[in-house]
């Protein structure tokens, strides 16, 4: 375990591949494993071309818990960073046993690996959607979670479970489950970005389509919530400063013996949709049609985080401005 | 879907056994998967005699998915009832992946096989441990759920969302989750019972195997709790009364379109530890020697049900006495 090995799962995708850059960036090897069903393995080639460094690539799925122990018994790892997994809300809420299958039985998968081979550091991909619809704001780490309003979150809030319980009966283990924001914008060398296939599921993606011209318009879901001008708000991170976050939490793991924790990674302020628009149209300098359809099932009013813990314990807390995330996209 | 084919996992343990029991006397026809991990085919063997019909078996593990899509495959079920699962509640706290692994993983797959097969009804085996510590007594089914206190309780909890969310994206599934209070006692005939291999994990299986010298001693974990006694109160229901819900529920989700409903199976009052003790000395004529050791992780104080909309909607309610429960043990 003196090695400074990390495996990165999902490591292709968008946050997956802008955390592995800050990674490699931060003196760690990398090990990629992503089934790609979101992602390409251009990005990995992408991420090559940044750091300059090599990253050792498998088309690996957590499902398949063979090839999954093949790359466990090539490796020796000190830390995993676990983001595989689907993310479409909607989605989940049209087809949760897929989600079910994929996001828990693949983490339950990597889990036995981690037990078996001994790694016992693992940082994880949480989400804020864990709070529900917020009690009371900003979110903070004491806020109550399972409320989740879609199987998507209620996967994160599930996994968040396993992993505690996993630290409460084995020693040794250290969790640090990430709740994310809502992450946008992309490196600034623009060799990696959001670029999903097929329809994109998150706001800034769609705004990009729309502004480049491959869609006509963008959908906002709903504009009769409880919030200044009734689209959704919420606490939009720049990517790299979530990236960024993850390697805190890799040095901070790495030192202390942390058992579970969790953490916020966001800004501590709330963005409408419809101010993202203006935004986006502002730094582009190109007009985002819209339209304005029905509330999407399972989405909240308002959420924003309180990210004070982050920057007290971790030593971290987001730089880059609204400004630079439109200007990245 | 015309036939009257029920498949009933885990139908050769302890709760399932009796539960196929009945379900044949109500002129269903049964086929039971068990992997027979804590449990024989000998009971499947009683069953018969009990009954006097024939039920087909099948040692079929949950997380073999291809047995079980072969079992799919031979059969046309009107209606599933799935008991298999784990439930020791201390080996949870220890060994959490089995748990999540087992009973997560193998529902999932039993709900793929049901959706390939257009098979959507389903009567769950939940239990009163997702109600987690109580807020207040009796529990309702309002009583809010997920604040479960081992990992064996969540995979309940967690099923239970599982379904809830099979039955939003699904037009058609019914899905009656029952949460059981604490079972004990065996059927009249004496052929079948709870009779666990190893270490029993529950009360009354402890206190039999002490009555017939197969040990020195009862241990009940803690006497401090805020009870009458101080030792752990909990609602003891006789398994053929838990039985006969579930044949209630089947009725109920097979003449109506129910969508997802949950019914506390129990009897509404509570009894201590040390009350049982009492119960199963006097109509055993036999001492029962026990040492009061720590409490167990885990555990609540205090637990006991309002069953009163069982009885509203599924015209059941329990018959059996506490003295004829200790009498058939």
């Amino acid at each position: 375990m003196s090695n400074n090995l990390i495996l990165i799962t999902g490591g292709a995708g968008y946050i997956g591949s802008h955390t592995v850059v800050e990674v490699v960036n931060a003196g760690y090897n990398v090990v990629i494993i992503d089934n790609l069903c979101n992602s390409s393995e251009e990005s990995v080639r992408r991420i090559k071309s940044i750091t300059g460094k090599d990253v050792i690539f498998y088309k690996v799925d957590l499902l398949d818990k063979s090839s999954l122990e093949g790359v466990f018994e090539k490796h020796t790892f000190c830390a995993v960073m676990h983001f595989a997994g689907l993310k479409a809300v909607g989605e989940s809420v049209s087809i949760p046993l897929k989600y079910y299958n994929n996001n828990i039985q693949g983490t339950i998968h990597l889990l036995e690996c981690m037990e078996k081979h001994g790694v016992k550091n693992i940082v994880f991909s949480s989400s804020a959607t864990v709070y529900g619809d917020p009690q009371y704001l900003p979110l903070d780490e004491k806020h109550p979670v399972g409320g989740c309003t879609n199987p998507y979150g209620k996967t994160k809030y599930f996994i968040e479970e396993i992993l505690r319980d996993v630290v409460i009966a084995q020693k040794g283990w250290n969790v640090i489950s990430l709740r994310y924001f809502n992450p946008i914008g992309a490196h600034k060398s623009g060799n990696i970005g959001e670029d999903p296939q097929g329809i994109p599921n998150n706001l800034m993606p769609y705004i990009t389509q729309v502004a480049v011209g491959r869609r006509t318009h963008l959908n906002v879901f709903g504009n009769d919530y409880n919030t200044t001008d009734g689209t959704g708000v919420r606490d939009y991170i720049h990517v790299v400063d979530l990236a960024l976050g993850h390697v805190a939490a890799l040095k901070y793991m790495m030192q202390d013996n942390c058992g579970f924790k969790v953490y916020n990674l966001g800004t501590g302020r709330g963005q409408s949709v419809l101010e993202m628009v203006k935004a986006v149209e502002k730094s582009s300098g190109k007009k985002i049609a819209y339209k304005i359809t029905e509330r999407r099932a399972g989405d909240v009013a308002t959420c924003y985080a309180d990210p004070t813990l982050a920057e007290k314990e971790l030593g971290w807390k987001t730089e880059r401005s609204l400004d630079e995330m439109c200007k990245s996209l």
